[in-house]
């Protein structure tokens, strides 16, 4: 997962442009995606797809013409969306164009305009610092023009038809954490998913944020209704513990599988409330949607120093944080995928589990076997309300062996699903 | 509002009769009262308006004509709805009517005996230790006949029809904080509100405790489907902190604003669950009535050594704490008034802010600021089930934001109410 | 009921046979019980009565003949269910047909084989060690043949047809705690209910564990529905304190009355979460039937280390502690019987106590009374929804003040039950 980072992490991403189509191109080689081009002036939903956006230089020269700020070195140097510009002009008539973190001099910020037409660079106070008074050629070789919106799916087929969405944004540009880490840690998860078929059809969404999600949205109105769970990765790779921010509804079917996978996995971690602010999430729990789709990072947006900054590079990214991010996610998936309401088809009574074989038929033992009190558990909770977590949490025992004492009660005939 | 307390404070109150319409006439000078007049013998739900009282002098005299109990000085040195006695008997036969607190032997207690008639003086401990044997000279000048129970209302009018009660009893003598501090709150509130036309009707209260709120009730069926919300106000004054004391309900509307109010202005407060027992909520949510009417105090009833006795006197009360309390009342309403409901006209995805002039148009910017937090907040739970209130609580915003972003999202056509 | 305990001890009981139709007949010496017989082979909901065991005589004899393992000295010296055997064989070849406890090396098991066909013995692993090599003869002269399983009823009539179930297994032999203190505490239980008719219906169900209650659920299909209530009195006479297992639904009526004596009587106690393993509970709160069904014990089944033992002696049973039992089990059906919902016939504003004799018809008191009080919170909270103990516990009274003050409301016509 790391190499791929890495590999993905120079290109100039934005919400639309080459740079979000050669990062497509490389998750192609990974796992099979279909791609979606959606022409500027779509309208979907509330929006519009904006102009296509693409950018081959930009730079910054002093006046003996050594490049001072250069996209070259980083495509975090330009304004996301800038307008294209050459021009000479004195530093105090720059200055307004140029971002910095005074607070974090070595580091250069990411900043955008998407939707105010506007250029300007980025870059550390320190060479701002350095930067004499004097004339500057300014250059941006931008184009800013009708073109599409690109993303890309991958579905990993279930049996049922009903869905779950793991939807990454793949707008940043040369930032690792946010969100190379989360596209790396979904490409893993649907090749892991593939391994044997799942319970429910798996959707991977490869969008740029809030436009993308939104753009898929609108296109899949129809199929919203299939979606019964999804989760979001964002900032999926940093050394921090993990964090579950919860759907809007707050008792959503993949919060409580979130929720008791990290509990129980005795990992440190968080849980955090819903809030409309963050990643995709917010579309897709918008209150006309409001689907059970909650969040997994480690340390949330906004929540560490490189956040947004030219810190958040390769070396911020940590294999063993992505493997631990992967490892959670395949374990949630494993309890939803199997996370079945069963009927209780004797349940007048306790069943005879011994003639059936499923019991030890010497009784008056005092050590009841975790496997039989499981047994009696997926019996007693099996009323067609609680789901299999139900009886996992209600009796204490692992998730595991209570859905293993639900196949062999089915596999008795002595429940139904 | 400490000089209303002073002039009302000589007044001989009772539950009927002219105290009450002196007091009545005090406060129409200050806002202009309806006043009713409800006959003796009339019945109101399972009681029947009492004969009316009224008191022109009484007093006990020694042996020297000395008037060792004398009316004059306080109202309440008797007891209340005494029938007229005029007799000379020695101390001994005279003593079952002296009702004394011989654990406070300096304070005079107020007694009543509204519906056994009975006749008696109440008095310090330490004055009736100080009279000798002998014979006294009891007179009490009182009538008790067939009159009228006199109540008040003043209303100020909303941009609704639907009612808020602002009650507070007016049927206490020579009492400050109990209840001149509610009245004085109450009169000094509707004046504010009046300020500018409030959402809701503003319906104030001003009857004898019980039996008054019971008479209102009774002759205002029509009205109480009307009735939203209510508050009843007494021991407005003393330098306790303030105590709010649920609706029957518990969670009506009024019960969460009250807790949000108090909580959110970081007093120190107390927050009491209902009881059957206390001032005119006790009817207001008797069970067939059941509205969300709470009430607002500062130290509850019985809660002060000087409750029900001489020391409840206007020193009692503290012109600060009248206008804390006042303050409470008014944020209090203000926030009643706005906790609409509001369904959002764009409820798929997240509408583009940017576009309508509501939400920078930087993108990219890690930090959100708390305006447009509320907006987002709104939007989010503007589902027609959740109130502002709901939205401030669950945010952790202030109200005030929280309506503020409502308000230009309404502006925008974004949400109706 | 000590004594009972000691009666009833020796008798070697099991799920079928002649030791439970000893037991019961002297339980019918102290309250008059309906016997019940069912035939072998009968289909009771999932399960087959099966086959009757009895046993006259048992016993391991060493080459000398001396019987080192004896069935006449206790009951728990053969494997219940044990099918007969006589013959003679090396210590090597009857090793694997020996129970014993190598941890608690003095004491016996307690083992059974209900549901396959064995034979065995069960010993102290001291005996067992003091066993040399060599012949042994091996005799268990018993039956195993159509016969039928025995259970028996008593019922105290109540005032309505509504039952409350009050169920202790009689199957285990000589272990005294497990269960003849929860049939000792039973059977003086329904002599203390029958001394003044109770409110419910209690039937009180003497059967063997497991297939005994699921015999009766199988033939009482059509009373079910009358079942509103009950208990499982198991474990009811050692020194720990007492703990209350609450039924499957958790919020049942029964759960909360036990709480609520356990709580208010201020005895040390544990209130525990249903499962679906421990003694007749099972069957009463299996899905189909779901009944409201706790279970009453002292120290639950396998927590003290006596459990299934020859340490559950009738030493092991403290008379005080099935005092206590009883105790209990006495208080919560006084309160189950008294929890009725009241509705308020005068429910608009406060009736008029005073001119009814109800209250204290002198106002302006800071005390109010207990009794008062009581009437106030069953007036406030008569609407048909709230029981006597949902007052008790809002009100914080004692229920049986609660209780009283219901009684005088009734009394003056404004409640109705």
């Amino acid at each position: 997962m790391h190499a791929l980072v890495e590999r993905l992490y120079p290109l100039c991403r934005s919400i639309t442009g080459d740079g979000v189509r050669a990062t497509l191109a490389i998750v192609d080689e990974y796992i099979p995606l279909r791609m979606h081009e959606v022409p500027t002036g779509t309208e979907v939903l509330d929006w519009t797809v904006p102009r296509e956006w693409n950018i081959r230089d930009a730079y910054i020269a002093d006046a003996t013409g050594r490049r001072v700020v250069d996209f070259a070195a980083s495509s975090l140097h330009v304004l996301g969306y800038s307008v294209p510009v050459s021009a000479t002009m004195p530093l105090a008539e720059l200055r307004p164009h140029l971002h910095t973190l005074p607070g974090q001099p070595s580091l250069v910020p990411y900043r955008t305009s998407y939707w105010k037409p506007d250029w300007g660079f980025c870059l550390s106070q320190e060479t701002l610092d350095a930067m004499p008074d004097g004339e500057y050629e300014v250059r941006i070789d931008s184009t800013l023009a009708d073109g599409h919106l690109t993303y890309a799916e991958h579905v990993v087929p279930g049996q049922v038809a009903e869905e779950v969405i793991v939807s990454c944004h793949v707008c940043h540009p040369s930032l690792a954490n946010d969100n190379l880490a989360g596209v790396a840690v979904a490409v893993f998860l649907a090749r892991a998913l593939a391994e044997r078929t799942p319970h429910y059809t798996y959707r991977f969404l490869f969008a740029p944020g809030t436009i993308g999600a939104i753009t898929w949205l609108a296109r899949n109105a129809e199929r919203i209704d299939r979606v019964e769970h999804g989760l979001v990765l964002a900032c999926a790779g940093d050394r921090g513990s993990l964090t579950y921010k919860r759907s809007r509804r707050g008792d959503a079917e993949i919060d409580r599988v979130l929720r008791h996978v990290l509990e129980t996995s005795g990992r440190p971690h968080r849980i955090t409330e819903f809030t409309p602010y963050g990643y995709d999430e917010r579309q897709f729990c918008s209150p006309g949607f409001d689907l059970g789709v909650g969040s997994l990072s480690r340390t949330p947006y906004a929540g560490y120093p490189e956040y947004h900054t030219s810190g958040d590079d390769p070396d911020f990214v940590c294999p063993t944080a992505l493997e631990d991010t992967l490892a959670v996610c395949r374990e949630a998936f494993s309890v939803l995928d199997r996370n079945r309401r069963y009927v209780n088809l004797s349940p007048y009574g306790e069943p005879q589990l011994g003639r059936r074989g499923l019991y030890d038929a010497l009784g008056g033992r005092s050590d009841a076997k975790e496997a039989q009190m499981a047994m009696l558990w997926v019996l007693s909770l099996a009323d067609g309300e609680h789901g299999l977590l139900d009886v996992a949490e209600r009796s204490g025992l692992p998730f595991d062996t209570v859905a293993a004492a639900a196949g062999a009660l089915h596999g008795a005939g002595l429940v139904k699903a």
